[in-house]
């Protein structure tokens, strides 16, 4: 897998409102997905979680992560991710998950009582297909 | 996560020809994702690739998996599994990926020369979300 960074149309991709999904590590080892707003914040992912969600401690207890992306109109059009998790922090004002479901959904977040936490992974490497397969 | 068999209306939509990713274990024990196409087969998850894919030497090293399946019109509603893979064949007359391409795509697989491998997925716990929500 080449190492980041993506070249400029694949990163202008990740920009948009994509279906992503997130792999983290149980503490068995055993790997668990699920799907997950995410933003693309300068070469970083940024996604949020409410703070019971078994996935934060599975962040916590071990930074690694894979990271797929696809476009929602051509899934065959996809980019995935290898990387480490290098912040874990609140949300307090509900700021990272409004930005998100704004761009998601066009609306702030519904549960203003959502315990917000917010992870930010640093990709270390990608592969891409269709539309953004590596050149 | 509740043990499978999922509920029937779950089942139902599973069979369907939905978005898929699956998350294998490298040899070091990272999580890696991929999108894929899947067959929903008598409980379990048939997946099929190339023999080159680096993700064949992943299942062969380690079985355990993790899938999610998202429906195309709203990945919201969205099943997730943890299984492992309980056996990995040849698809020498490209049986498997053809019957994949005709559900997916409506025709035959259009490399003839792959050489194509299967993968069979036993699910042992699922969770889902939207309209698949565990009740």
């Amino acid at each position: 897998m080449p190492k980041t960074p993506v070249p400029p149309e694949t990163e202008e991709f990740l920009q948009g409102p994509n279906i992503a999904v997130i792999a983290t590590l149980r503490p068995d080892g055993r790997p668990h997905t699920v799907p997950t707003w995410y933003e693309w914040a300068d070469g970083r992912i940024l996604v949020n979680m409410d703070r019971t969600r078994r996935r934060l401690e599975h962040l916590r207890n071990d930074a690694r992560v894979a990271f797929t992306v696809m476009a929602p109109d051509d899934w065959y059009s996809h980019v995935s991710f290898l990387g480490d998790v290098v912040e874990i922090r609140e949300d307090p004002d509900l700021a990272d998950i409004d930005r998100l479901s704004l761009r998601y959904r066009g609306e702030p977040y519904h549960n203003r009582g959502r315990e917000s936490m917010t992870a930010l992974i640093e990709p270390a490497s990608w592969s891409g297909w269709g539309r953004f397969a590596e050149r």
